[in-house]
């Protein structure tokens, strides 16, 4: 098959990201980047021979086949509708967008554009996660029945960050949202949420929190468990257990390889990964593969697509309902 | 210091487990058993050279510094009312009755008598478990943020059991709830409980569950999480993960030891212990170790006392309310 | 069955373990107990409710169906042969002479008289041990190719004891020397051992050594590795690796149970159990056990008898003389 | 600094990785590949935009700085001093030459002409063993005492390469003789091995064996020990466990990422890396970048130079006498 040809939209962190894995995948060429400041598309785009271009140029262009869309959070939304309308395939980091009504709105445009799409939802190809899904699929400990899961950020982002990212549930949470759906193949009925901001008081001022706990009850019955901070003093922290009736099945936290050291009464080892994107940076490649095979008519049922951007979406804002309400939430429906 | 010759009410079980306790410790003494099934008083009471005789005269005799009370629950109240009544020293196992009201209609009677009591909160006294609050103390972590707690208990107890046990929250989440005052040294303020019967769906017609999960808001401001099962695939699995701004402190699950077999790409080790009595077995031993310590005049801040008993139950009872409504309960404050 | 009613000679340290073994075992009695420190024999008997009596009493005495050989070394081969021929069942502590050829003299004389008969060589019932055991037998890996064996023991005994003790081959590796042919049911063809006196340098005057490396051939073809020190800066630390062609079976290291520490970059847990007691201790009462089950009449193959008792030594001679000559030694067959 | 320009003599698996290497690291440029296969070389040479050469021509060229061999055993003395006489900075693969001999007189001619060499001990820039170094130049654990070394390829070879290779000794376990001088900064001072030929009996016929152990005592007293194998049943197992009288340093046994389940009595975990090359790969990388700082100018401690190529022979050989004759052997002093 000819290499797909990408335009990278936006070259910030993330951006800058996406660009090492489409540089590196064989099936994929970084053909042009574009941002806003065109300065750093330039730097971006000569540091793999592509081109920096304008962002309509590169939507609209003959020489291009997918767009992944890596720009900052308010511009998704246009974006993705433009490049699906112009026919080509989008990588869409998430969120569609911070409103779930204007997200919704967008996909209702775009899902009949039958274009294929997929929504950033990357922790979906962490391996450990992966294999969780597949022995879950396979029956290995039943039907699940208690799900627990732990994000926990090494380093509290900047204020100004924070100030728009939409909140912890939006913006950290999501991830596991989507996470805990893939793992069950099922939906999230009712949330509870309780938070504080106890590592950054200041965020209560624009009703944001640091340190949370949620819980889910399932459609199939199946409770779920969540808690999520913003920074720790042990490194990024990220595990799943899955409980069936047949056993248990986990996704531990993850350490650098290291030296051991017996002394005296203590044995000393590796602690975790100190940050997130340590422990989850070739998930972003992962996930690129599986577009590409999917490009390729390769069906892959792990993919996250528009849908399911909504749906964890929708989650988060009951989420944040809960924890402002301190009421059991009901989910909306939307995948 | 002479020898505390205890009276055992109730020879089940855990008057049998407390009875060898009992007869082990070098500062103890087992002179007396009784019980309402007189032959099986006599039994345990001949394996340890003491005599079975009436719970009156067990609580009367002049022979008996304390009194051990690990009758049928519905007993506790009362038999703890007259153990103190009569000026000895009590151990009573937990509940002090399944009602909270009659329970504390007790305590109030009973604390002005100003004997030495303690209430049955054995996992108080779990190494692992008094290793984290040990570090707790001296500030390793800095003050608690973040607190999880597993109880996944491995067998279905029989369904005549649960229909009078008060159910979950009251019978099995109790000792977490207690294991959390304890650890943190702070109190429940709010907390959100959902629940379903997974395990055994029947158990759903007297109002029980066998999952569940909560979340706890602590007066501090710190949040909690429990989960509890009432049956696993994978043996008995308690757990508990502290976490401050310093770091994280973890009480884990625990496993026999065993041989390590890796083979192909699998390494396979032996897993958790198969019940609950295997992990805990040792605790009773030092629960008992810290009342006769107390009794000798020694201070013993960790030994659970009658309003660390009431206030467990208090959580419980919040818990059951936030079960069967659906809301964030508030927790009455006895302690 | 009728309890086995002991004798023990010799109530030492190692006297006091199985005292205590034999007081718990319900198959068991201790009945007398005879020292050459008549006042030490007293204090032990009083505190089981035994009789310090003579040797000689104890053994001839038909108040007593089995003795344990637990005295200084230099009177087990007297002691066996006398109890051996009284009739007695015999427990005997290794080994059976610290001279070899006057070992083998008493198993002539003993074997004969077709007693029950039982060499110290505890570290058989440790649990881990015996799994790999069960495990090569099942032929969960394959015959045996390599074998790795540490044993590094943490505190230096006293130059007194080292004195006559035999040395490092005959005093520590001959626990792993038994284990090595238990586990693997095969025998040492050839031995080359080096050592050195590192870590108390004065025992070189004696010709001991406390550091040492040992390598074998078994007759089979299989090869073995043996470490063994006399202290550590990190606990007790005995463990075996068995590897077959079809995978690797490990006894390992061992811990006490206790909490984890996350902190920074760096996970810091319980290190090994402190002395070699607190890891062995239950192989006491396991081999105590066996050897009770061999008297009832059970098949206990495990058990070590006599012949092991000699083979272990003849493994221990050839290691010495590896050590002093700085050669390949064949090992005598005796077993 | 500008880019150190590579000519690759070998096209081969080893010389490929090496191409990746060169192509990956900012400092330096793979400009010319060179293989007596020349279609090899060809393809290899435009995967990553270089030219394919013949061999002469890369050594001479003025646009190349430094050269890598990575041709077959035999070639290397003679490239080697080429590419020195040729003032070019060389990564040479090990061996110099299987022929201790010939590969002294080689680094006679070559160490007056001083250029920088590197010999492909890869090994020492394993991330867990040069912590190990790193602590123990800390004195951690204090002056080593004890040093246990593994090595369990999991694939056996083909005949053909084992016939060629100069046997385990000098093949397998030189990487290991290498690591032994590296973490220790200490001399083999004797060695004594044992072997066999369990996993593929006929290699027997020329010589070799699959399976060995070995003991060494180090000039400082220090003893060590050291296990290969050809196959096994459970993946590639290399570990590394030093210990001094403070304590033990463990470089163990490295698996990758992946899902636990816990079930029945069970554990079940990933297995080890599959295959050597898993475990080692990033050490190329390592090894490289390390010449390239040398080369600019940086003190490169860690950087394994000709004399330690030569000395990890002079053991292999004394090794190799020592399975050959039953006798504890005396190691040559070259470095």
């Amino acid at each position: 098959m000819a290499k797909q040809r990408f335009a990278l939209l936006g070259s910030g962190f993330i951006g800058q990201v996406h660009a090492a894995s489409i540089a590196r995948h064989p099936g994929t060429e970084l053909a042009m980047v574009a941002d806003i400041d065109h300065g750093r598309a330039e730097a971006l785009a000569s540091q793999y021979g592509a081109r920096a271009v304008a962002v309509a140029h590169a939507i609209n262009s003959d020489a291009i086949d997918a767009v992944l869309i890596a720009s900052a959070t308010p511009s998704h939304a246009e974006l993705l509708e433009a490049a699906a309308r112009a026919g080509k395939a989008v990588y869409c980091e998430k969120p569609i967008d911070l409103s779930l009504s204007r997200a919704r709105e967008v996909v209702e445009k775009v899902l009949p554009l039958n274009v294929p799409i997929t929504v950033g939802f990357n922790r979906r190809f962490d391996q450990s996660h992966q294999q969780l899904r597949r022995q879950v699929e396979q029956g290995v400990i039943g039907n699940l029945e208690l799900i627990q899961m732990v994000c926990r950020a090494s380093e509290m982002p900047p204020v100004s960050y924070l100030r728009s990212s939409g909140g912890q549930m939006r913006d950290q949470a999501i991830h596991f949202f989507d996470l805990l759906r893939f793992l069950t193949a099922d939906e999230v009925h009712t949330v509870a949420a309780m938070g504080a901001a106890l590592a950054l008081p200041e965020i209560a001022e624009f009703g944001d929190v640091d340190t949370s706990v949620l819980m889910m009850r399932m459609r199939s019955g199946a409770l779920a468990q969540l808690d999520n901070t913003r920074r720790t003093g042990h490194g990024y922290d990220e595990r799943i257990n899955l409980m069936g009736p047949e056993g248990v099945l986990e996704s531990g936290s993850q350490s650098p390889q290291g030296a051991t050291l017996w002394r005296g009464n203590q044995r000393i080892q590796p602690g975790l990964w100190g940050d997130w994107f340590s422990r989850v940076q070739d998930t972003y490649y992962r996930h690129l593969d599986a577009f590409v095979r999917h490009l390729a008519g390769e069906s892959v049922p792990d993919l996250p697509g528009l849908l399911d951007g909504l749906q964890a979406q929708a989650i988060a804002e009951a989420a944040v309902t809960s924890l402002q309400t301190g009421q059991f939430v009901a989910v909306e429906q939307l995948a």
